[in-house]
């Protein structure tokens, strides 16, 4: 990576506390006890705020699933093959996997990126080939990838989003092991136990969950000097997170609402929000997984999720779940009647407040 | 109320095991890990369950929003005044509330209930007339309604529902002062105390809690007969809560899938389970409110909400805000691939398992 601030350009700060105010100000006009709404205000208020206006509008939403596959899942840190990557891509391409069952029922568009499987699958229409190698390399042999190879993949990840339309994208995954590196990347740039962000991902046992942190824990000792979020991507990261970095540095540099889903898409935020904090400011956290880990990673992006469903399958099956809400807080900031407009009494307390 | 069993017909139980395990054994297999879509999956066994089928499909919703005034609320225990329920009600049936924003949003039909508000609107479409009295009486004088008013109310709850097309009901409410109402039912049948389970509605500062607290003990002292689910209705009910008791009884006989918003609607529920608990099974909870009472009542229906998201809207806004939840269970259901359709290999820990 000959030029970390061409690769990551800075993400300006979108704080504008006049749009706030009158954000604000519209949904207390709403013809609703003020904060009834609870958590959807909130995300009106967040939503008004990415797209900088106070009346938004979500257009034409787009699910981009990134799917790579890991050097280290031969080490058995998986509960599935790692065939199944390459099989759910197929899964995801022919409209029989969550993802694409959700993202049809919303009019959410989808796009998989093959950053890099082990098995290279014919191009189609739905399907980007943008493959930095043939799975990442076993991390307690080296670097997951070099730094080229790193730099690659988030250019690569930038370069899909330039040409996806909308104002919204919804993050999504697919990669036998990638949990691991997942919990690696929390590890190290929050720097936590490895046993207390390891969880079963596709369904380990507890055995399995053992046998997983002893292998993470001899990676994490491996790469000593991986501190910086760029290097840590590298050794620890899959093609397919290093490319959801740069879809995530992309999207919030052109203002779209970035919607989060579970472990891995979070993974990617974090090493994203690293770099550039304000990535944070454009994004709208879906859920919180039933992977152990996940908690811990929201609480150090200081996030709150939407919904607390127990899902645990990503793909970003949990965001496409979520969206219908950021389209209620829209309607609700376009469409609700103020108390003016609808001659609705205010409250007695809130009178009395004024007078 | 000269027949009970004829008002509230007995609701069969719905465990059908042989149904229950085909519902299990299609999400089982799906492409992707067993329970990884969480909560999803209990809710599509659900909602199966309630149709008799394994490939659910949720036809013409209907959003039914009864309103009613109560005599209480001229003691203060709402920070709004009672003529808030009819402007609201005008507000609905406009199209500029949250209940009209968000059934337009996902295509439910909207219907209210005038089910005796003070001010009687002119009939239109869209509005049912189905008033009990102008406003239930005082609740600290009598009874909120004599046994004949509550038996009319639940009887045309009843009615309103014979006379709604669809499959699934989602239950609405406006009445100012209805909380108060929710409170004593609550209090009075899980045997809590009022301070326990009555918060500030639409906006009660501390001092209007705790003078809402007292006259709502008076309120029970004053009626320490009213035991019975359909006494209890009638001595601190609302006419809409009456008329919801109802339809939930009807909805529930016609195995409708019936999702229940917050304190209110939850109320009449509870009323209605008390009198046949089978009416549960064909429940889905939308959400936990953010109105003191909520989780205690949950917790006495052993129910277990959809959202969490700090709303105390009412109106059915929490219910047509989880709405697309159950849409996707069924969906997950009818359109997901199972492994052996999209090719994909199972699970290594699950093959290891079966051989």
């Amino acid at each position: 990576m000959t030029d970390d601030a061409l690769l990551i350009p800075p993400i300006a700060d979108l704080t504008d506390e006049a749009l706030t105010a009158e954000l604000q100000h519209r949904i207390d006009n709403k013809t609703k006890p003020p904060g009834s709404l609870g958590r959807i205000e909130a995300l009106a208020v967040r939503i008004g705020a990415i797209l900088g206006t106070t009346t938004p509008l979500l257009q034409q939403p787009q699910m981009l699933v990134c799917a790579g596959d890991h050097g280290l899942a031969a080490r058995g840190t998986s509960a599935f093959p790692s065939d199944v990557t390459w099989q759910m891509v197929e899964n995801f391409l022919s409209g029989g996997a969550a993802v694409s069952v959700l993202a049809r029922q919303h009019g959410i568009g989808l796009t998989v990126v093959d950053c890099g499987m082990r098995r290279e699958l014919p191009a189609r229409p739905g399907l980007v080939v943008a493959r930095v190698g043939a799975g990442t390399r076993d991390a307690l042999e080296g670097p997951s990838m070099n730094r080229t190879e790193c730099a690659q993949a988030v250019a690569q990840g930038r370069a899909v989003v330039r040409g996806l339309p909308g104002n919204a994208l919804l993050l999504g995954e697919m990669g036998i092991g990638n949990t691991s590196a997942a919990s690696l990347l929390l590890a190290r740039l929050a720097r936590l136990d490895i046993a207390e962000v390891t969880g079963a991902g596709t369904g380990l046992d507890a055995d399995g969950v053992q046998r997983k942190i002893g292998i993470l824990r001899a990676v994490l000792a491996r790469h000593p000097g991986a501190v910086d979020p760029l290097q840590a991507l590298a050794a620890f990261g899959g093609f397919e997170i290093a490319t959801l970095v740069g879809a995530v540095i992309e999207a919030a540099l052109q203002r779209r609402v970035i919607v989060v889903d579970g472990f891995i898409a979070s993974s990617a935020v974090m090493v994203a929000a690293a770099l550039q904090p304000a990535v944070l400011q454009r994004c709208v956290f879906a859920h919180r997984s039933g992977e152990r880990g996940h908690a811990l990673m929201l609480s150090h992006l200081k996030a709150e999720p939407l919904l607390d469903l127990g899902l645990r399958l990503g793909e970003g099956s949990g965001a496409a779940l979520a969206w219908p809400l950021l389209e209620s807080a829209c309607a609700i900031l376009r469409e609700m009647a103020s108390f003016e407009s609808a001659g609705v009494s205010r409250s007695e307390v809130a009178e009395t407040a004024r007078s």
